[in-house]
């Protein structure tokens, strides 16, 4: 059971399964964890941008990655936003919630406590989707010799899936832990998920994910 | 009516709708075409990434957007892919379908004839999903001075939506044509319709657009 | 008389125009300024990367071009480095001052005072040689619909070519104001703005370029 | 004695020196080759952006690297320019020569029969001065996990130069065998290697890296 299963109708994977798109792979040496926008103003549902049903279950679950990862000494990374202050840096996103007074809430962009970043951890500020555009994160996997990403945060049809299309196109090994993502929209979610596990990434349970960091080094 | 109506459900609205998502936008004063795949291997089912339903469809529609475009001299650019000689250049897509005698037929990757670029307009050989991704698409659409993109092609979930993202990201405006676009999966095109138009781009029926090319310069 | 003329030999001078390069051309109509690492780390040189006697000149000589540009509304960006706090984000520069107590000093980092940024204008923190690479310039050009980049600031060699370089690359109209750029060794930029002046961008006076930003609008 | 100590003078190696800027460095253990633009049309000084003092020996410096390299299976990357058809294609290159009738020649953007490439190496397409700039040459270097890049070719002034650049942005160690580059510049050639040996990469003896290379594996 997959967790598109109720929302891709038979047709569609039998399309998929015409391409021969999907399946499961073999993850690489030298992982890294990318953490996307894990902040109060996407975490919580206090915020105009925040999701809160998949939000804190995400928060735990990625907290039980870090863990793994950190004892392993795995290289992990964190992306936020940042408060616009001008026209320019505010970009052409569509949606309206910038003018809100919450936009000037410090917390909105702070990573929340439960998995804040340790002090030699590096923390990207974007503006875009992805983790990668107009960032150093390409640059700073390489410095580490990475070939495989694991990617988590929220949320998954946005930030997280442009990240894991720019990791996929920078030639990683894409491998998304289920539990890791989430959205505020449970449609878009699912399909995002199944989108990406067709064509770029490994979606999968984070029971095979912690097996996984067990064997590194 | 839009076409995600009937998989998007009305929790899932409310959340977009908290967060002030979506709506409409005005375009820009200089707008180019993007024609993402056109290629027989897409558009034709008689290949293993061919996705029938939608194909000729939305080759109709992109003729129709071609015609007044060129009639008024906006740029046009367009992308195909390119078969695969080595590993190196295969990457990590995903899906199994390379090894396939028809991925050795030329036409795979040649645009169809009834949208065939003119000899002044671009064609840009792409590998990754994004239109912009390892191309100049962006230098070449800077030299033009575009504000605004309109993104057509296959599939609608895959280098549609990583083109869009990237167009996003670069800050231009962009705007699909409903009818220009199409996919494998019905659910994945019409998910992504939704998450596009709600953050990133405006999702339009064709005459809209071809309205809006009428009243350029 | 061209401040190249005196390090660049008669058979070389013939190499390039046999490939006739050089030359003076056309600027834009929408311009921008990019002031690059203009901080005290650079300008002063009681700091290990500072270059002493070019400095504080082209402090002055950027302040004469920003306050016409601000006049004319034209937008502005400036560059500046950060304190590196991990191995992973000091990256592989060759330079050994990193360990340097005076590395610490806050105001390394800091544009001067003379010409620092008002509070509209953006700044963009950057770790790389170019002002693009890593960073959300190229977008938020595209945003103003700029066409022509003034490059100004430090070092002649390093930062400022690498952006002019990549200005070029992303098809915009580069302009140098000569007294606006500076570096540490003297061949080093005489030689850059050479290079420069033959294929990517047009070194000029500033006289010149106050001139051209005259007639903007 | 260094090939630039005749052109730098003593004040310049002072200041850099100040900056602790040069030396030498370890090089890493998944090294590649990159070879730029050793098309007819730059090796060959018959073709206006010919530069032929130093084309025809880099071309033996590069092939005596390539026999080493191959036999040691380090991937190989070309790039080499094309024709330009359209205005849009061409750019904002400075120099004239684009409407010569040998910009019409094939061979020109021909890699030279010497060293050209075998059926496995990717040969590259570019436009820009840097081999990264609109190619996907940093996603290949990832899907082979390379560390170093050993970058040859012409011009060192010019391609050579923004490819090295950029390669350092990456966060590769970037390693310049100093026979195996040329430019049609004698000065612009030596200021380059100067200006990049000081800070982004490390210029070298052929035969220190042929037993660089040697030692591989």
């Amino acid at each position: 059971m997959a967790i598109w299963d109720d929302v891709i109708p038979k047709e569609d994977l039998e399309m998929f399964a015409k391409s021969k798109f999907g399946g499961e792979r073999e993850y690489g040496k030298k992982p890294a964890i990318v953490v996307v926008d894990m902040t109060y103003g996407f975490v919580d549902d206090a915020y105009p941008l925040g999701c809160s049903k998949m939000g804190w279950p995400a928060v735990h679950a990625i907290k039980t990655l870090l863990d793994k990862g950190r004892d392993k000494g795995i290289p992990v990374f964190f992306t936020r936003g940042e408060h616009s202050r001008t026209p320019t840096e505010r970009h052409r996103w569509k949606h309206h919630a910038w003018a809100e007074p919450s936009a000037l809430d410090p917390k909105e962009h702070q990573i929340v406590e439960e998995i804040k970043p340790k002090s030699d951890e590096v923390v990207i500020t974007k503006i875009f989707p992805s983790a990668f555009f107009g960032t150093n994160l390409a640059s700073m996997l390489i410095f580490h010799n990475v070939d495989t990403v694991l990617v988590t945060g929220m949320v998954t049809s946005g930030c997280v899936r442009a990240s894991v299309v720019d990791a996929f196109s920078y030639n990683l090994i894409v491998v998304i832990p289920e539990e890791c993502v989430g959205d505020r929209g449970i449609v878009s979610h699912k399909v995002s998920l199944f989108d990406m596990h067709m064509k770029y990434a490994d979606v999968a349970p984070l029971t095979k994910i912690v097996s996984y960091l067990d064997g590194i080094r």
